[in-house]
């Protein structure tokens, strides 16, 4: 959180310094985001919500010829996801797990008594059938499950997810949207898919003026052997970033992702293409909020002086 | 789930019979929600995001003069609204609790091995300083505290909410979206205006072709004290609802829920008015997937077919 470099960008007079805490208290200021006491829960202000919902509808502009179905789901999914899919050896840290009360009178007496006193209470919550959704394609795959259309399939959601990451950095969140993409069908059309996008999504970033750059990426792999994960993925190509800096110049910020799951989804599921083979998958997420930051960051704190070019495309 | 009672309404031909398993499957087999392996959590379609959505925009239209700031909020919220509120004495069996994974290495492999195995794994979880949120006004509470403007504080927001009830009936959801005003100030300022809009949301659902109806309502508390507090709540009313059948003629669905908390909020949060008094909040909530359900439940499954009063007024 130390890191103060200037950034000469000669545009607008806002948020010039790429430190954290400055273009944190930039949003709060100008009642873009809503302090609240837990970390990366912040409650979006009105001007924040326009941007974010203008920047998802150019996504759905610029991919309409695509005629993706549409899909949205709640917050929580079926916890058996996570199981299936190996998500607890990969992330465990990251996993949100949802509990509730599930006792009678005598218990519900003894947690109101707890609470009141500020004594700990979790060991009176038992773990539910949901768990909170850990990136926006989860609950699309087990609907998937069977065989696909010839022409494979293509579904796109804006869907809330949850990440077990407190943080004081703005665009480290707990909770989020993510505008996502997946394609599936035989290994050639969603390679062929994700390269296509991966190329469309920097031309749109960069036609708001955001300088985007593509690089291959990891995700963050709990523990000692993640490390060893995260440069298999790398050497395979397996994810991609868009970034933008936001918070650093040295350290841009991923503002999307593209993941190419080869056959982990197909296989978990059973997805299969229309010749019977196990379906391949990829999908690709615009980070809405992190995306949002992005042009406050580069174009300033009012949009409504922005440059005109950028204004035009999102509000057309 | 036996009520099969048949609705006589001449119109249109699609959900003739108030039945939840029946309403259910037309729901399903229209594409407008997308079964998932546990209850409440369904997908939606995105021809009932679009009902959603411009219903949630006539609820923006018909209000739009009284100016009320707009927040978002997301799924999660700060741990300690819940036990400041006395919310797991009210409703212990609703609430959702996030816990996640806290260990090191070694408990991260216990945990792999226990999700492999298909054993219990949720002793390997802690609770964390966020909850689901359980109505849609919660989180702003909080933001309120401190004196408010002399006219006091107008809000909307529209967020998730989780209520632990998994349900095979389709109006009974886990997660859902409630498009939520709240009002602080004097008691008086707050009681007319929970008044006013009890009128015009009766008003804008009859204008939408739904037989909608007032009445006054009780929260379902929990347990043998739970009769006592909703009847005291009904005494004084306190809570009123805006029903219409749904998936049943006899025991209508509410959706609308206005709820007058006197001093409890501005209480618990230290929300004044601008003459040092602790402020009064009332709240009120549109259900955005019941009234779509509703929707569909009188004038058919197909929106393309539904009468054209209802569709100017939702596709102006």
């Amino acid at each position: 959180m130390s890191e103060q470099v200037q950034d000469y960008d000669p545009a607008h007079g806002a948020a010039h310094t790429y430190d954290p805490k400055t273009f944190y208290d930039g949003l709060v200021r100008h009642g873009l985001i809503v302090p609240v006491r837990v970390q990366g829960a912040f409650g979006r202000g009105a001007v924040f919500e326009d941007v974010l919902e203008h920047l998802n509808a150019l996504v759905t502009r610029i991919s309409k010829d695509d005629r993706a179905e549409v899909f949205t789901f709640p917050p929580v999914i079926d916890r058996t996801i996570i199981e299936r899919t190996d998500y607890l050896d990969s992330f465990p840290q990251l996993a949100g797990t949802v509990f509730s009360f599930l006792g009678k009178e005598r218990q519900a007496k003894e947690l109101s008594e707890r609470v009141h006193a500020g004594q700990p209470w979790g060991d009176l919550q038992g773990m539910t059938d949901v768990c909170l959704n850990p990136a926006a394609c989860y609950p699309l795959y087990p609907v998937m499950a069977g065989t696909l259309p010839a022409a494979g399939r293509l579904v796109t959601m804006t869907n809330w997810v949850y990440r077990h990451e407190p943080s004081p950095e703005p665009t480290r969140m707990q909770s989020f949207r993510v505008r996502e993409f997946v394609r599936a069908g035989s290994p050639d059309e969603v390679v062929a898919w994700r390269d296509m996008w991966l190329q469309r999504g920097v031309e749109m970033l960069q036609g708001l003026g955001l300088p985007a750059n593509a690089d291959v990426a990891a995700d963050p792999f709990f523990g000692r052997a993640g490390k060893m994960l995260a440069d298999g993925q790398k050497a395979q190509k397996l994810k991609f970033e868009v970034l933008v800096p936001v918070i650093s110049r040295e350290s841009p910020t991923a503002v999307c992702s593209f993941n190419y799951h080869q056959d982990k989804f197909g296989s978990a599921f059973g997805i299969r293409t229309a010749d019977e083979q196990v379906a391949h998958t990829a999908c690709l997420g615009f980070g809405l909020e992190r995306l949002t930051m992005a042009l406050f960051r580069h174009h300033g704190f009012l949009p409504e002086e922005w440059p005109k070019a950028v204004r035009d495309r999102l509000w057309p």
